[in-house]
């Protein structure tokens, strides 16, 4: 089974002010996902287990796959706007509980057009919002219902869950990042490999896109490896670069290999679901 | 606790080709709603425990408040179209899952236009997906998380939930309508009043607005009142009239009095919610 993270700097528009989806990508990557899971399957899924003899051996799409979404516009400004995550006084907490409906119904308006795209590109993908199903204790993961997920995958379904903000039992409210959660389904079902798709090719010494001499590091294999690490790309609410490869040293612990790919450039997720080489870091004990 | 169920044919124009809003209906319902739970408390939130005292005896809302509305057009053409619910051959699996994802985005798509207008109007609206924790055997609910629908009750939230289509353990794929949702929530969860807001004033012995004989049933008690019904408004995917009359009364059965009223009246929602008498149908054992 194969875990795919699509970040929100890659399907949204980042920088802009308003919550804008970046259609070129977002229509590009179905289509590489599609291809992907009809490459050698013509006209079946091959998520379907009648079908297991016909697909692609080296792809472990066989096995199933989940895709995973950031919220980039659509989640990290209302969420930095209304402090979700940080204490707040009793006072507050009607504001703050209509500031968490807010961004849950401006993630799942993302969520929305995204499967919508992926639907059109005959991707059997079904939305689960980790509102409806997570809770975290001090932001990390407390309760977290696989079953279901489990149930749609053996039906042939591509669940899509999402960078979200979930109930908290500890700080009432709390913003879950898709990187936490590739990271719990990753660990929890048997995962052959978790693909994620950045803005840039993978983790360097220091920004490459503002720094000359940063240098690209091809693998991290513990903490001290990025211990240098300057933001390398955007810094956001759910922990940026340094954040992803925290929760993948968790994964690499646990002898589940990783790979962070520039899913800005044509071609690299759908190479990366067929279990082709694509420039990259991989987060690797080994 | 109040479970209000607002139609498909209210917030939508069921008899339009494509999935459109009925934005005037929404727009005003979301206002009576807001009016029900500020009246007696400005600038708090009666689902809040804290302000108890300061709420409405009369409404019951001070114990929260839980809101599910139909898909109508949003709903029920793809789900007739794609014959949802309906046994099929397995070569048609991968055009039926996709189907199921189609009608999964449209009304999710129904439910964060709803839901964006509910938070506008300072309604603490959590969206919660049935196809993301509900599950059916042969159509009827099987697996059914209650845990996070009660949290979110306890923080002072306000679920709302929708017809969607679920994964079904002996059909593969069913739809779940909103009138099987507030059923199984009324008994499970301690429920105080089941208001249905539909588009006449209650129960008929004919289709009132074609029928100028047709007679209005004040009370139902028991499922031979509704014999000679005929279908007295829209038939649809989900059971029409009758269909919401033998949910409600199974409710009966167990002692919870559930309501049909107009919610194309103005007002009516908003004195329901209030506990006030208005015209209607009452599905009741007494």
């Amino acid at each position: 089974m194969i875990i795919l993270k699509i970040g929100g700097s890659i399907l949204t528009k980042k920088d802009s002010a308003k919550a804008e989806v970046d259609f070129d990508n977002l229509n590009r990557i179905a289509k590489e996902i599609k291809d992907s899971l009809y490459s050698n399957n013509e006209g079946s899924n091959p998520n379907d287990s009648n079908n297991d003899s016909n697909t692609n051996s080296n792809s472990n799409l066989s096995d199933g796959l989940i895709i995973v979404h950031g919220a980039g516009s659509f989640g990290h400004p209302p969420a930095k706007k209304h402090k979700i995550g940080q204490p707040f006084k009793d006072e507050e907490y009607l504001t703050k509980r209509i500031g968490f409906c807010e961004i849950q119904n401006e993630v799942k308006r993302l969520n929305s057009i995204i499967c919508e795209v992926f639907v059109k590109n005959e991707i059997p993908a079904i939305a689960l919002p980790p509102s409806s199903f997570i809770t975290t204790s001090n932001k990390r993961v407390h309760d977290f219902n696989l079953d279901l997920i489990k149930s749609y995958l053996n039906e042939g379904f591509i669940p899509v869950l999402y960078g979200d903000v979930v109930l908290d039992n500890e700080i009432k409210m709390a913003v879950i990042s898709g990187d936490q959660i590739i990271q719990y389904i990753a660990k929890s079902i048997d995962s052959d490999r978790v693909v994620l798709g950045t803005d840039v090719d993978g983790v360097y010494t220091k920004n490459p896109k503002t720094q000359d001499d940063a240098v690209h590091i091809d693998v991290v294999s513990s903490i001290d490896d990025i211990k240098s690490l300057e933001s390398t790309t955007n810094v956001d609410v759910t922990g940026g670069m340094v954040g992803k490869v925290k929760e993948l040293l968790e994964l690499a612990d646990l002898g589940i290999e990783s790979e962070i790919i520039n899913a800005n450039e044509p071609g690299v997720i759908f190479k990366a679901l067929q279990g082709m080489d694509v420039p990259g870091t991989k987060i690797s004990k080994n």
